[in-house]
């Protein structure tokens, strides 16, 4: 993003308490950081506060160590949990795949073009597929397949691959694959799934037959993190795309290719620029 | 709509077999219509065929009454149903409303500046506080009443007056009242209902409280014909609108409400120009 | 608005200083306000600073007044313009319309319904047509007919009712007259027109006709401050329906009025919740 | 697409004469094939007959050129123009391409799956960046530099690989470059291109800095064919993303991309199942 080549992202949130945006722009204006883009929102139902600050350190030198350890006793005083993102940073990320190859097609073209400030580690799949994909890319191919007998063993080795890493993020594009609980747990607030059509709607198997049989007029697709709750996780992004009697189920499937990989798309990019809260099982998403 | 002001409309569906389209045209044809807009579709996996045409007589009188005997037994022979509908036709139409007013204002604009080719015959509420709003349009309305005692006389008065009117078609612009089975089998392909969210999706009471729980990003709103599965009618058309974490509840209902009119409008638009078939629960729309 | 009913708004611009939210956020939380949204916004191009707040005073009682004077002098510190605006607030507004009544009925409808809080004044039509339609909603109408010759003369006309009224706001709901360049000037950021096509293209005369010679496949429509370059004032909201060539420009017409319904109202509402800011000819719109 | 693989498709146009649709299901009847999906249109105001047939022939053989050949005779009465395009037919096309690859990619990835029924014979560009894409999918791959005094040489190079590959299609994927009137002619109705706005609006340099300026709330892409008239051509498709007061220059060309890709792709679509026909430099869109 152009507008993120020189300024700083804070992203903070706490219990709804008078003071709560003062003592973050007071803050900056003491360490002379100008703010560029500034949102914030109080959820008046859940009593949580969020806010996120784009800022332009106005000094040459910018400390990011001091200013986290300047900032903590404040941030504790309203029991807030904060995160501070450079401008050069890159999140991050380990994908997993199937066969379907469209969103990773797409993903990997934003990352090799700089559009998703991602820092790809691995691409996991249960299948070989896709490898040629990622290694055109130059990226680590990982083939783990998975049985019921084996997917402990599977997860396991995949939690591996991200602790290794570092990962930080975690992208379901089209995996296919049911996480376990356990999983899901480890993954909490930093796994993004996108599901093939719009939640609730149309849950469990054949989502595209049922959806013809309905005679639905529209299809869409939902982003959100995942959790044990499956394909209910707190929604990020979703979009949607016109259909008409003339497609059969086949046809929806590929109709909803477009918008599943445009809807996984913003709602990494979001993600990425720190514009989505989680609280509750709920986001508050500052797009744009 | 001003291009239907001199052309008739023939619609048709039948089982799929050989030259269900050339009974049709080929006849057009010897009657000397001339087609301006024809659209078929063979539904493969239903095995059904469905032909909606716009014709202007070439010949300064047209017999509308030897056109339907003359088609009669060619139609017989496919098994085919048909409707053959007048240039000037308006549809006889009875809404039901209960308190909210937002539909039934759209409507009787829509049906006071002629977009919609409407004969409202009468309003139906089982509340009165919309009798000042049909009385401006000079319509007649009727107060019925409804408790869970008096539901079946209520409904028999409803029927009473569709069957006096003449009325061919029935529009629930947010009656919130579950009709009878009886009813719905009554009023089968005839009565469109506007629900207030996407299908199948936040079904039930507080469907908006529902999507604000999940952190829905779009809301949405379904026509459909009523059928016995409450809320789950055959669709004719649905519209979305954007939302975000600023929406409460009852901001999603105002959201909801500008969708609501439109797609209601929009399907009944459908409806009074014979785009819309409807077999096995599922529809064909030959939209525009 | 259901979140506004005890929410003050404070909407401010100045140029781009280090401090700009913080001016602002400080002296909320000295004044015992607890924001519960807040926007703003540094156009690096235009090097000008934007800033939107909802807040809730915690105290009892708010004193209106005082607040201003105490604000005043650090907003002059920033060289800040400010404007504070109630929860209760209706902007008093003067209607402006010409034959079509689609805008009208659709604005009537959202004031009676109290979906936005304009306290209309006056309706003012160079035609007779629509008097009922203001009748019936208890609103003032003044037919003032307008000819070259006379065009001054009406101006001043409508001036008068603008001052005598005390309306803060014009709307100009298919208006269908160019205003005159003082008139522009002197309702220079608070007349507001509803343009029926995508700006800039299309401009001029029977813009639905050029766009039916071009084959278009979606119609759009531009709410905009007015200003003197005609049809190109700085834009609030913009909206588009998909269209195809059955659609002759009668039909794109008939289309573009729902469009221009809905945009004109979302712009109105925006204005209406300071949402809108407007300097050296763009537009910034904190939407939601 | 699924729905193609068994059935042939006829497209037609001709004058408006009574017996248009006739003369074509009589004959598919005749030659025992069954129509699954038709759709014709007669252009009221350009006095012109369009119609496009899918269907699937009944018997086990069916001859492609005896059909050809018993049809031509019919068609002549009519002054009909026809094309009859084969299930398993894959267009041959040249894309032409300069720096930009986000079309390419989205291109070559529908090719490579399947979804877009090409047979690209060639990438043509003016650049060398883009060779590595197109050898990533076994594509011969063209530089061609330009500069003011080659550009005749290298059209000419240009049009001896479409015509030396047998190229019906053109596809200009961000090309930049004008081409000559001589070309635009021999390129007639079967060179597609992506424009970078919604025509008619903000043509000519820097689109999306006018549009910055005029503080637009969409921005578009128009797929439309070549013509004399530079970015002017008859329109086959065009798509809007919503922007605010937060995008840049910059960041209107970035979200400029994904609406350019998704519209190309469905003109291009529209183009291959012969949904698109062109008269008078208008288009008629049979789409889905």
């Amino acid at each position: 993003m152009s507008r993120m080549t020189d300024t700083w992202i804070l992203a903070a949130q706490c219990p709804s308490i008078l003071g709560t945006v003062d003592v973050v722009t007071r803050f900056l204006k003491e360490q002379h950081c100008y703010i560029t883009e500034l949102s914030s929102f109080d959820d008046r139902l859940g009593e949580r506060f969020f806010i996120r600050a784009e800022f332009r350190p106005e000094r040459e030198t910018f400390d990011e160590q001091a200013f986290q350890e300047n900032f903590l006793p404040r941030a504790a005083d309203f029991d807030m949990t904060f995160e501070l993102t450079a401008p050069a940073k890159r999140t991050g990320a380990v994908i997993l795949v199937s066969k379907a190859d469209h969103c990773l097609n797409d993903l990997l073209y934003r990352y090799r073009t700089g559009q998703l400030a991602l820092d790809i580690k691995a691409i996991i799949s249960n299948h070989p597929d896709l490898e040629s994909l990622a290694s055109w890319h130059d990226l680590p191919y990982h083939h783990l397949p998975i049985t019921p007998d084996t997917k402990a063993d599977q997860e396991a080795q995949v939690l591996d691959i991200i602790e290794q890493t570092g990962a930080e993020l975690v992208i379901l594009a089209r995996y296919m694959q049911v996480l376990s609980p356990r999983m899901c747990e480890l993954l909490d607030g930093r796994a993004i799934n996108i599901h093939h059509s719009l939640l609730p709607g149309f849950k469990g198997a054949k989502p595209y037959h049922q959806a013809y049989d309905k005679g639905v007029k529209l299809v869409g697709a939902t982003a959100h993190y995942i959790n044990n709750d499956l394909d209910e996780g707190p929604i990020i992004a979703q979009g949607v795309e016109p259909v008409d009697h003339t497609h059969y189920p086949e046809d929806l499937v590929a109709k909803g290719r477009d918008i599943e990989c445009l809807t996984l798309a913003r709602a990494i990019g979001y993600h990425l620029e720190r514009r989505v809260f989680l609280h509750n099982g709920r986001t508050v998403v500052f797009g744009n």
